[in-house]
């Protein structure tokens, strides 16, 4: 009640994490170092720098789907507490300790360092869904959230912790394959989508 | 009444402040250097970096703590002058520097070094009660703050340092046992809460 | 529908946007590194830094110019779906990675350096252009964006692209002379905005 | 006129601006490096990073100062163009670049060392107030600055740069007396206040 009538809403939860995604995005270029080589061997050696080059992409692209994930949940979480507050520092520690198993696989590149990257990205997505589970079972969600809504969202924020825990298993067999596992992701998002898109239809933009 | 007029409030201190915490929060992680190691030795190295990663979680928790503190804080001061801003800098001073001593502390683990991050985290949380002393005091709070709850949270503010200044004395006699002390925060939050719980409802979240 | 009803609009992208852009901004710096010479030597030793140098104000500017331009077309864009979230993580991808070959391009000054930064700068150019093909497209533009004026905005956003596409040729030729081709941007928008000035003419602030 | 049909104002100006000047805040602490010593020699090593210490503390207080100006003179800068922009990004440009030279100055604290930070200290200065006498000259200031009262203030802009221009000059003869003159930033910025304050009253918060 204060909360509303205090305007506060939000507002600063929501840029605490877009600065903090804002600077996990921008320093995952810190990564590569300029090697130091003959001019000539300069194309060689930036060639060479192709896992780094893979772990980056896949990094930027997954901070970037929790940053909309982030973004689409938090148009409907409209009050919080402080174990909101808290949950959300969680989901900030899981993503901002990124950087360090991103460097870790694109240097080594072997199944642990995957096992670790991986661990790494299902505890960003469970500590996103807890917050957002939550969120909506201490009524902080927007009126047009209603308890199945709710539990159809958390469902959907499994989708992608789930996914990086099938690539661990993966990985165990063949490395490869596992980095391509989180592709899964779109499509069963997509799955859901289609599944429960009529119940959902007012939230997929 | 300018500041009213011109209708600037404190968004711009809350938004520099904001950008520090996130970086601060994401640059705790520059501190892990990849090991230069066999692949097969890779876990082992690892996990010698355990002191790091204590130093870490613990850095990160706290930052946030002052964070949701700020942010509460700053709920209630709604105006500010020139003096306010340099107090609030300050604390952005003494907060901005924490990585190193956190670095100090995850690379030594010796009495000393915990020592200077304990009085660094003391200098923290001085700095932002002396930012809401002086807003009491100035009369820049909103009006649901009096002059009891103004001094109760002051009184808030200073369980922190407090705890650090405590954490010092008991590293002289036992080094591991100081890394813990840190924890009777969350417990004497809770006692305050409490104790006073009843004057400051309206604020309690 | 909803986004409307619920306010939300751009504000997070566009706060997303400027974080990666503050950081990139910022970040250029930290090619720089202090040289370990002799105090007496230090004014020669700086001077050495010349490559390092123009290539940072380059990097600088060109940052700079793309927010110019981010923030004008975003003046416009003010409803946005999934995929408009997608392409602008395209273009901060891009323009997040620009700080190395910045400091590749600083660091050996060759053709194939240049050529590297080239691509990437014309890169952020293209998914900044399609940011705004895409939101024309789809509607999501402000009424006085017609079809006309958004097909001579997407035009002049391939200006930048174009400039440094063209700076790849020149450079196979004369690299010193590639280093200059950028400052073709300046008078080609200029000659833009004379041309199609009075179709335009409310959004040149 | 279309900036304020637009509702645009000066928001994401002042967005990047202090997202810049948070990460330099934060980054200055990067330049201290762990030491690699015998734990009993920790603070040894450590009282040994005094002169990195004073030209950290000194450029954190001199952006804060840049940052409690940009903050001030924004309050009255309501509407922009391109060029405004693009001063603004000057502004930038030399305040991100400030950790280098305050890298070397810690580093080296030779009179050469400290020429160079204080030109580019200067340069913040000059540009800041470009940025408003331009704004001022451009009539995209707020009603209650007149002719007079704009060019008061960007007397009160050029107090810092010729503060760092006579510390240049002070260098050549003292050294140690020119990490003093910045002090006296603050008297002179009294005095201005003091002497032209009935006619700025109403800006003094």
């Amino acid at each position: 009640m204060v909360a509303l009538l205090g305007g506060d809403g939000t507002d600063r939860i929501e840029a605490l994490t877009d600065g903090v995604l804002a600077i996990v995005l921008t320093l995952l270029v810190l990564q590569f170092e300029v090697p130091d080589v003959d001019p000539s061997a300069l194309p060689g050696a930036l060639a060479d720098q192709e896992t780094l080059a893979v772990s980056y992409v896949l990094s930027f692209a997954i901070v970037g789907l929790y940053w909309t994930i982030h973004h689409n949940l938090f148009r409907d979480i409209v009050e919080h507490d402080r174990l909101l507050l808290w949950l959300n520092l969680g989901f900030l520690l899981s993503i901002s300790f990124l950087p360090y198993p991103t460097e870790v696989l694109g240097t080594y590149g072997t199944t642990f360092a995957w096992v670790l990257y991986a661990v790494n990205l299902s505890l960003v997505g469970i500590t996103l869904t807890a917050v957002w589970a939550y969120a909506a079972h201490a009524g902080f969600t927007s009126d047009r959230i209603d308890a199945r809504l709710a539990r159809l969202i958390t469902i959907r924020g499994l989708i992608s912790p789930a996914t990086f825990a099938l690539s661990i298993a993966v990985a165990t067999v063949n490395l490869s394959l596992a980095y391509v596992v989180p592709a899964l992701i779109a499509p069963l998002q997509l799955l859901w989508v289609r599944y429960y898109g009529r119940a959902t239809e007012a939230l997929e933009r």
